[in-house]
């Protein structure tokens, strides 16, 4: 039994259980701790704290995450008792530097960009998996004619092939979009201005100190390099501000985006893009898997032991269930983003951290689905062929008119409409679906799309 | 540090860490093996089991819960693993009547309905203690003229009563909501028809088991009588729905609603209306403790130990991310319930789960909040007084276009924007924003409204 | 063409293109010259306005929308200018009672109840169309066997009446959810106190003038009488709420609701409910309607000239149209609920607006759309008992289970899949779907449901 | 009175009323005929079409748009009548060449990118004042020292410039995703395969008519260069599909997009980011006009006349109405784009179109107040300066423990609070909110990320 601490398991989160370790509270802890040290580290860069001082000795600083949740409550983030814990484990030299000129918010943006990224990174190989398995899928069934839907009815014939390279186009444009995404880090303090870091780098350049002494207060008017050495200050703190994205391994900003939040909209916007192109893929293949229809079959089908005949398309029911979600997941983030008020918004700031991470964890989830899927994905041709002569010939309807007229092709449909087979009316070739298929074949192959992302 | 399976222990949950146990994986798997006791307790009562198989039973049966997330993929949902595990621990007497008639939605349902009516209990209880403390401070409150805003603006006097009374009504209507909702069991089976339980009675009944023998299918046919035993056979299986509804302490449905949503979209609406009420008392009271208006604050402000003259209103900021969130949350849900396509949806079935759960946890979270909010809210009497006098007197100008007219109004007005002081332009009296207030105080009094829900 | 000020003719909202005229511009126009109509009524029948000034006069002034429109830019509101052209329209008796004592948002939220109520009608009336020709339906195929799908695929039988008996419930709860909306009228002035309309009573009241003269402002301290003489004024402004509520058609509510926005959001939630239960019907029809599946047809099938195979499901594609969008209209209702800050918001209320209207109009559309489409709903026999044998009679596989045990049932299905016909193997009574159906006639018969509505 | 036909004239619009003629329904009738022309345009261009046809032509077609309206809803949309009126009104030379070779699809797709490419037009333009407005606005103000506040409470001192600058970025930021964006034409046949246009190529091609003849459906089969010709088909279908790109001013694809949708999501983000941007900015500014803070005043107030202390921030109050809205209709889009079934889905196409326009329309109203807004803003440097003295000085406790040690900073504010003066306790240029700014304006001054876009 799952204990008190642990709110959630995965036990109602199929689409994404075992799959999203990346973003758990584990990994979020990690790289909470990870900001915290890539700000030692670039403090030490900078010449502002003593060489010795590693932030990867922060990572073996022992963490009681429950009381960390619990402690979270009473300031509103999880930062404020983390820092907390870790003075308490940190050994002596470090202590002092941890933290240090940062406010919670550069540590929790920071956390939640680092873990963003790693889990980006995990989606966007799911989706290169899906890419390839759909081009290969798409190859193998260039040729496969099928029955074209829309509106639920046959109108025109198509290809399993083209439709699986639709399919790959959706996905390469959501990869090409995951690609572009700038995930910077956030180093701002207190209001967005470095005023404690500029504090902190001042207090510790060694020449001005002998100036300075224990003289509170007056350094600022110390004489008449004031100016000029601010401008060392400040170029010290930019310093670190870059020292500390290249150690989190995340992009350097020109300024703190606490309050202008396109870094985790445009995130959120392009997972969401990523969950459509799968939930598109998904709605096919649950349709294409219906009984009556059975043109596809997922790889292995989530079977039930009481109904042998099923062969449920488990795989896009999941997909489809992220898909469905995904989008007020996003528009949670866009909200937020508009309600960021003052230097640091008052809720919407805090509304967005389980929003952003659920909408990484459903695309965690549906990428390795999709990935399985689509490495999977069986096509059953007599299936399709049989479908495609459903409508005794009339899926053609539309070349009929072409070529003879439209009160030619209209009178010929009224007699097969009265039982009259269409095949005994017209010229059987212009019967063939195959020969119908207009630049299905170009469309399947052309790959123009994808070399561009 | 959090385990693997545990992957999310409330970390980025302020607003509902240490509030939420009632809707935790553990209090799910808790509510699904309480589905399964309920249907076996059904089966007893209905004399299909033997007397001496208790459901209860069934809750001294070890599970691994993080096994049950792994193995719901595969299906789709954790029942179907919850099924072998329970199987697997239970005593030989039980293990037969495990799971009888029943489909794994029945149990998934019944268990978040459960689950849903323990929370609906405290999220009710909280809102009453909301509703207690705001009518409380009303009356406390009830004649302190406050400057009354709309668009941001000061525009006439209210009261903070009034105010405090305008919020219990919001809460006590979201109060009256939750009171109505229908809670109800789900029992139909794999179609919603209760075909394999009738089976399962028929196999049960005592006189025709003699009749039927072993002669496997040939029962139905078996002579005059069958209609009258199929009626009877009927009223067993409507019996054990009932039955499984009592058990389980949820309401009872003439029919399974397995594809019809209501339940689950009105338990939505009602937990967002809920959030709603919260979200205004939380979004006002974060206004009112501006630095610069400061007329309320929260009974323990949310400290900044670097900052100390921050008195952040931090209730209301946790209140407010959760009324940020839950309007998509809910919008999930009916979108869910508008594609619960089939005999069971191939996704929105599964999109609702963690949507409804999460809305739930909000309601927890903001609802205790608030409770705690209400009742230790303080206020600032110096700050409300010189606040109302902003305007130098202004604020009552409307009441002077009522009294002297339009233009002597504008007249006067001109004049104070001038430079002049109002007081010697006008009758002090007329200046007195305690006299204009209109049904300020009846409307704080009356409580009509609440005494109906 | 269009003309400049008509933005939208329904061109891109077919469904609801020419059923939405009862929330239109020019509704909502009427709406709110009958809200500031009723307001003068309120005011003659406690006679502060003189008996002869009927709001009804205010019915014929000419207005032009166009301008109104444009001339709510600058306040933010179109009352504002509305109340300019009113003045400017009316005869002189009943000018100066135009507006009295309101404010533009007790106009603008009692018009939109106006045209809420009204609408409402029309939806409800539409929906019981849909369930009475459902329950027709539902009785006429009340023992028409059909294949029950779950995930997609064929589980166990159902009945095509049983199917639309569950539509049918949907919609009878949705209809109930309607019938217990309180669409209140809005009356609180400024800032919700009445401040500005106790003086209106009091200019008005005749003993007192004679008191209290032309002398500004020194009213109400004349003398001894002053509490009493409030008191009447008090009960007289509630008289006008009242009598308000009443001439609009509308609830009376015991205070102001104008940052308590329930009476929205619980209309917004019971809109989105109807076109759940319409979604969810207009799903399965279009599933039905699949050219291979061929179920269910609409009466009028959209048609295609260019491709007469086509039997477009249109009525379902539209309505499920409104069913994707109107979960995140009434989610902006929350959020617009949830940030109704104040006295009046700061953009929150604004944002309602449109989005209300919108729900409206999609429930009005999709309610007229599928009334048309149940009760010309057709099913195809042969369709239907043609895809109950798809699965070679392994539809009753459940069955066979629970009659004959999982083994031998097990090894029989083996044998099925490996080409052997099912009837070869198992009593062919025990294949008979229309055997395997449970309770199916007990839960279509069943309308206990809907009679509590 | 609005006519019937006319169901929106912008009545309950304010944000976007008189600013959204570019995606009016007269607009979008427009860009449906400017599609059919680019088609006609497409096929003369590659000889498919005899020379003197020019789309131009069908400009002058008189339409009647209520009538496009109504008729749309048998069909689903509005492309069906417009063929229809389109044929009847245009000359015989036209008429044949009406719609050849197209589905409904490509041409409704095709308008919306064109109004939605006019329309970002002049939302970019607007955003382009905004950024300019701001960037001067924060020239103006880079130093001026302003109260920074988080979550609600004044926290450190800031600049009005800074914040100004932030804003900015912000709608760079949009302007750079506005500029990114493809808005591609779609040109695919009833099922994206182009059959029907290669059809139409096929029977135009010059040489092979006098081999084909009336010689019907023999073609294909003519003979040893049918590859060969296939080959050329191809090409000049292809070319069409360029052409048709070309002359309606959009992006050529390599393939259709009818159900990968993320042309329709990208601008749908793209736009919510803009409405985002500006809606914090709006927030902001509300915020700083309220009468108790009063920093920054709108350009004009929306005042009023009962109340003329109010300077009501109305813009910044449409256009919050605008952010409050906007993502859920991004999210529609989102929703539509998972659920594009089939060769044409059957719902989630039609979803958009509303959801899409009115995302356009928000865009362009919040957008042109903006820049309106940004142009004539206002600062009180009084109360600027006023505000910042509200903490009596502790607004730098921040900067007293980084220099002073926490526990003398403690020890400090104690006193302080318990009333003593600060400047008394510390050296007063310690206390000077200038001293303590970070790099406000260094961040002020950057502008290499506008640069970037």
């Amino acid at each position: 039994m799952p204990t008190d601490a642990s709110f959630d398991l995965g036990l109602i989160s199929p689409v994404s259980a075992g799959r999203d370790q990346a973003v758990s509270d584990a990994a979020i802890l990690a790289a909470l701790v990870g900001a915290e040290a890539a700000l030692i580290d670039a403090l030490v860069a900078e010449g502002v704290a003593p060489e010795g001082v590693a932030g990867e000795r922060l990572r073996s600083v022992a963490l009681d995450a429950a009381a960390l949740a619990r402690d979270a409550v009473a300031g509103g983030n999880p930062v404020i008792p983390l820092i907390a814990q870790l003075r308490a484990g940190a050994d002596e030299e470090v202590r002092p530097w941890i933290h240090r000129g940062a406010t919670s918010q550069d540590i929790l943006d920071t956390a939640l960009m680092i873990v963003a990224r790693d889990a980006v990174g995990r989606i966007r190989a799911d989706l290169a998996r899906v890419s390839a398995a759909l081009e290969a899928f798409a190859d193998d069934n260039r040729d496969l004619v099928a029955a074209g839907r829309t509106l639920t009815q046959h109108a025109v014939p198509t290809t399993i092939g083209l439709r699986a390279a639709n399919w790959r186009r959706g996905v390469d444009r959501a990869l090409a979009r995951l690609d572009g995404l700038e995930l910077p880090a956030q180093l701002g303090g207190a209001a967005g201005t470095m005023a404690a870091m500029a504090e902190v780098v001042r207090a510790s350049a060694p020449t001005q100190r002998s100036q300075d002494g224990g003289d509170e207060g007056r350094r600022a008017a110390a004489g008449p390099d004031t100016a000029q050495i601010d401008c060392v200050v400040l170029e010290r703190v930019q310093g670190i501000r870059r020292g500390y994205a290249a150690a989190a391994g995340l992009r350097h900003l020109d300024a703190p985006w606490h309050t202008q939040r396109w870094p985790v909209t445009e995130l959120g916007d392009a997972l969401a893009q990523a969950i459509d192109a799968l939930g598109k893929i998904a709605t096919d293949v649950a349709t294409a898997s219906r009984t009556e229809i059975g043109e596809l079959a997922e790889p292995t089908g989530g079977g039930s032991s009481a109904m042998p005949q099923k062969r449920n398309p488990a795989r896009s029911v999941l997909i489809r269930s992220a898909a469905l979600r995904a989008p007020q997941l996003a528009a949670t983030l866009h909200l937020a983003s508009a309600l960021a008020a003052d230097e640091r918004p008052d809720g919407a700031w805090h509304a967005e951290w389980p929003a952003l991470r659920e909408l990484l964890r459903l695309a965690l989830g549906a990428g390795s689905h999709a990935a399985d899927l689509a490495e999977g994905l069986r096509v059953d041709r007599d299936a399709v062929a049989r479908n495609l002569t459903a409508t005794g010939g009339l899926i053609v309807s539309e070349r009929l008119g072409a070529v003879l007229g439209r009160e030619r092709a209209a009178e010929i449909v009224a007699r097969v409409t009265g039982g009259a087979g269409l095949a005994s009316l017209v010229d059987p070739e212009l019967l063939d679906p195959s020969q119908y298929l207009g630049l299905a074949g170009l469309f399947t192959d052309q790959k123009e799309h994808r070399d561009r992302s």
